[in-house]
This record gives structure tokens, C-alpha cells and sequence, in this order.
């Protein structure tokens, strides 16, 4: 079985915010999609070994900052690691609950943690959608193919999938 | 918030296959993910209301056919309620497990139900990844805008949210 199988999956790019009420931070994300109409839900897979997870936990809210297809840009800057103070150097600001809001999305959703499940080497954390804004509605959103496997992912397969 | 808010969610067109070892069903589903590097999972946001969910919680096993672009008359064949019996005037194959394949998909995978987690009105299906295989590589995968609301998802929003 080949990487490239996973590549015919389709995701979209997404920079998720986080805060657990003094600290922020916000991390690109392509495994999120809906999952329920009513209530409406967002599911978000999410590496629990990753330092926003911590804020996630503490916080119990996060933000959905949509990207507008072509910015690779912010979901390069986005992707880099926690060590880098990302929103430094952006400018954002912040929803109801304190979480990072990106003026440059083509949408954002303002969700609170609704319940969290283990799924292999990540979580799956439901947001409950509080809140929720089309900022633009020309442009298309991106989708996680622009990024030409910007992250490595396809680096992460087990191998006994990867060499089949 | 308006719907259309929810349309900057990426996703993409899949039928799902299940059986519960003599019956077979399949259906057209966009609230499909990757959750996991290794182990390899799906996440599939299934309505528990819906008679393929029987067969899959008793079969526990699933198939995900990922539609091409442009095959929106498959995404609506298996879009169409479980009194047609969608599987009779289509071709498909089986996997290992007996669950249905389709020979005009781009790719598909054949997953092993590992979990089940209540969300909202529907239910995430956690899929391990057995098998799969890309059967074409030029053509793209379809996304779900290309259906444009074809199963009138945009009326399931809570009211509440269609309205402000």
C-alpha cells in the first residue's frame, strides 16, 4: 500500500487557536471536519504530544481560522513548532473566550471542547460551534493538497503500509 | 451566522460499504477523515438512524471508496434512501471481509471498526486501515462542493444558527 493512497483522502487547512486564558497559541491542522448537524459539532484530530494540546485541555475552547486558498504562507508559519512564538508576528485577535482569531481566514468558528476520544497517535477533540464568522466569500478555501505534503505526513505511515 | 459559514469546511465524497456477512449496503458519505498516523485510522461520521449503521456495528467492518471528480451521478446513486437497493445496478467487487467495492472509485480502503464515539446527532466510527489501493493516478479526488448541497445539508443546521 502506498503513501499516496492517504493523499486521495481530502482535508482542508486550517489554523486552530488555543488559550487557556493567559497564554495563546494556534497550529495548523488539516484533520478536522463536521460531525453532527444539531448540535453542530466540529471533530479535530489533534497530536496529543504537541504543547497547544496542553493549552486545549486547560482552556477547553479552541478556534478554527479557515485559510483562503494560496496562503501556504500562514500554514507554513503556522506548522512551525511551539518553540516559535507564531503569533508574534501576525496579526490576530481574539474571540469571545480569549482564543486566536486570524483577520486573513476566509471563515473562522469559535467552538468549546465538548468531549475528547483516543484515536491511535492522535485525539479526536468535538467542538461544540458557539460562534462562527464568513469573513470573504469569493475565495475558495484551501485544500490540504496545495500544501505538497508541507509537514511530511506521508513520513508518518507505518511502514508496513508504506513498503506493502 | 449563515450557512454558507459551514461551507468553508473541506471535504470529500466517499461511499462507504458494509455488511454484516450476508447483506450488503452502501452509501454516499463527505464526513471522512484521517485520525491517526500508526496506527492507520479513519474517523467516519455516520447517522445512527440510518439502517447501514446496523449492518455496521454488526459486521464492524467498513470499506471507503473515494469517488473521482466529476462522478457526482455515483454520489447521488448512493445518496438515495435504503429502500433502493443501490447495490444491484452498479458493479462491485468484495474486500476480504466481504465488504462492498467499487471498481470506478479512485481508491479505496478497507478498515476494521476499532471504536465508537457519540457526536451530537451522529456517531464517529473509528476505522483501522487493513487494506487499500489507489486504482487511478491522474484523476482527482472529488470534493464535496462539487455535489453543491446535493443532500440538502444546509437545512439540517440548528435554526438557531441559520438564522442569526
Amino acid at each position: 500500500m502506498l503513501a499516496s493512497l492517504f493523499e486521495t483522502l481530502t482535508h482542508g487547512v486550517y489554523v486552530i487557536g488555543v488559550t487557556d486564558g493567559t497564554r495563546h497559541n494556534a497550529f495548523t491542522a488539516a484533520w478536522l471536519m463536521q460531525a453532527s448537524f444539531d448540535p453542530p459539532l466540529l471533530a479535530l484530530s489533534i497530536n496529543p504530544r504537541h504543547s497547544s494540546y496542553r493549552l486545549l485541555q486547560a482552556g477547553r475552547v479552541f478556534t478554527v481560522n479557515v485559510l483562503p486558498a494560496g496562503r501556504t504562507d500562514l500554514a507554513r508559519h503556522f506548522g512551525q513548532p511551539a518553540s516559535v512564538d507564531k503569533l508574534a508576528s501576525v496579526s490576530w485577535t481574539a474571540d469571545a473566550r480569549g482564543a486566536p482569531l486570524l483577520p486573513e481566514a476566509l471563515a473562522w468558528f469559535s467552538c468549546e471542547l465538548s468531549g475528547e476520544y483516543p484515536a491511535g497517535d492522535h485525539v479526536l477533540a468535538l467542538g461544540l460551534v458557539r460562534d462562527g464568522k464568513r469573513l470573504e466569500s469569493e475565495r475558495s478555501p484551501m485544500n490540504y493538497r496545495e500544501t505538497a505534503d508541507m509537514d511530511g505526513a506521508s513520513a508518518l505511515l507505518p511502514a508496513s503500509l508504506v513498503q506493502s
